[in-house]
């Protein structure tokens, strides 16, 4: 009784604090919901001043959250220094290959000692560096300093408080910790792990098992072989992460399997889109013309398998996803295995 | 060159075979016509002549697999001895609680040295015995011997020609290689590994998390609550199989992994739908009444609690299932996470 009290008091002091949140899309909408749901004061950077104003007088955003009312203790703001101004801990939410420039206007303000989060997934293109390290090298601070969140991160869903679980990682298990005592309220629940690679390595590969379970979707495959694809594939995102240091058991965990299925069940996702244009016979050119927008997991093929083969990992699924994206394999023959190796081999 | 040309004479020697399969509900036909197109030829018993008979005339089984052609290497007969003579491979696929009958019944039948291959999930009633297990007590032979072949397992997927993966489980890795070279054909492709608890385990315990699901399902929660309650589910039942003696890897495959996912996604599954009907707001009392049948995952959420508990493992979600089955817990409440717990933990 009196062990449970004291965890109580702890939750309690630990969200009381003020946190920000730069970035004022569905995602960082959402999570300021998140965050104000679990009782922190919360400050969130809008680019446009009538976003930031729409936010903290009604409520609402209506662009990126339609029908969800937001808590009082979100509130908006253009201004920067306004935002950042005694935030224990900021939240960055802006697409990510605008971090870099945006880490630079901010580098100034982020106040000493706060812990710095990225809720976003990918690596910017030239650099290949993941997003902590794109915050590692821009802000010049101890990586114990950068924290990640991942999982399964439908923003709508979760907006209408359906329950989800997420992952906070950070070098260090105490910042980690302190973030996602931040990010836990009745419908959502974060929990915790130092292996900061897996936890992003999991957020960039599942885009690319997306776009082949978006094909198989496409060509009119059925539930079975969808799941030998997502068991198989996360199999291949396993092998690359680890031979890139991560380990083996975060991407069986929320920001792998689970951002995976999520990402794969869910029609409104980009990828699973470009894949199952793709299955209906659409070439890769009239997919890229469809869209207007860019699936991240179409782009990712070509650079993931050059640094799987640079380590001699092996990813079939990923492979035939090349091979259907150059036309050279027919839809129909993707399979969870290479058809060309005759011979049963180990899980 | 050479040693491609040596695999593939390798494959084909391997699967100019007699096998035997015993039963001719969906899974069995399903894989009697898995094993012909894989090279095979195939002996089905049917207990009912006339299933025998429309299987081998009309190459049909049309109460089982309506609109699927069998391949003409596919026979059938009521007669026992006359479908296991000179038989490599049995295939098992009766009810699970039928299993040690008729094992009884065809034991001085099984040629000598035939490896013996459950096609069965479950647990014996009573005894709490997984099939392989039952296998070996009621024929005596080695465990050797004794293979279990696991997966999605969507039956008119696979009889389709949809493309699958499964994995063939021996404690002999070269009687699983065998079997698992018979089994597999353009379409289906199967795995090997020497962990036949934790393939087994799988099998039974994924209906416990599918039930979650359809709760879920049935409250209206959409793709993300159920990515994070298959995610989390999956640590559940890894802890309880690895205390149980399996290898966690394979709880991360196919066997586990893979066939969670395909049941989970599967509208058609009756742990599925005995959960949504819960999630809907009936009682326990009422399901059992409107399915007729019986959903494997309701009668094994006591037993699996009470292993569970004896081995120290908890498993939140299994338990929240007992809660809505008890009445005790609102399905709207179920979570992937025990909400009496306030601190972060480790994933």
């Amino acid at each position: 009784m009196n062990s449970s009290d004291a965890l109580d008091t702890l939750t309690l002091d630990a969200k009381a604090r003020k946190v920000a949140v730069l970035g004022a899309g569905s995602w960082g909408t959402t999570f300021s919901k998140i965050l104000a749901d679990g009782g922190a004061d919360v400050a969130v950077w809008a680019r446009r001043p009538e976003l930031a104003r729409e936010i903290t007088e009604s409520n609402r955003n209506s662009d990126y959250l339609p029908g969800i009312n937001l808590p009082e203790r979100v509130t908006a703001s253009a201004s920067l220094p306004l935002v950042l101004e005694g935030a224990e801990q900021v939240f960055l939410s802006v697409p990510s290959q605008s971090l870099r420039a945006n880490l630079e206007a901010v580098r100034e303000l982020i106040p000493a000692d706060a812990i710095v989060v990225s809720l976003m997934k990918g690596v910017e293109k030239g650099t290949g560096l993941r997003m902590s390290e794109v915050i590692e090298q821009v802000l010049g601070i101890d990586a114990d300093r950068i924290a990640v969140v991942s999982g399964p991160n439908l923003a709508l869903e979760i907006a209408k408080e359906q329950p989800t679980a997420a992952v906070v990682s950070s070098r260090s298990l105490e910042n980690a910790t302190l973030v996602a005592m931040t990010a836990t309220n009745p419908y959502f629940r974060s929990f915790v792990n130092t292996d900061v690679i897996g936890t992003e390595f999991g957020g960039v590969l599942k885009n690319l098992i997306a776009v082949a379970i978006g094909i198989v979707d496409g060509v009119g495959y059925g539930e079975n072989t969808k799941a030998s694809i997502i068991t198989r594939g996360l199999v291949e995102m396993t092998d690359f992460a680890v031979a890139y240091g991560a380990r083996p058991e975060t991407l069986s965990g929320l920001a792998g399997l689970g951002d995976l299925i999520a990402t794969c069940e869910s029609s409104l996702s980009r990828n699973n889109t470009a894949g199952r244009l793709l299955g209906q016979g659409y070439t890769f050119t009239d997919v890229v013309k469809q869209m207007n927008q860019t699936a991240e997991g179409l782009s990712s093929v070509g650079p993931v398998l050059e640094l799987a083969l640079a380590k001699g990992v092996e990813m079939p699924i990923v492979s035939q996803v090349a091979g259907v994206l150059a036309g050279t394999l027919n839809p129909r023959d993707i399979a969870p295995h290479l058809t060309t190796d005759p011979m049963p081999q180990g899980e």
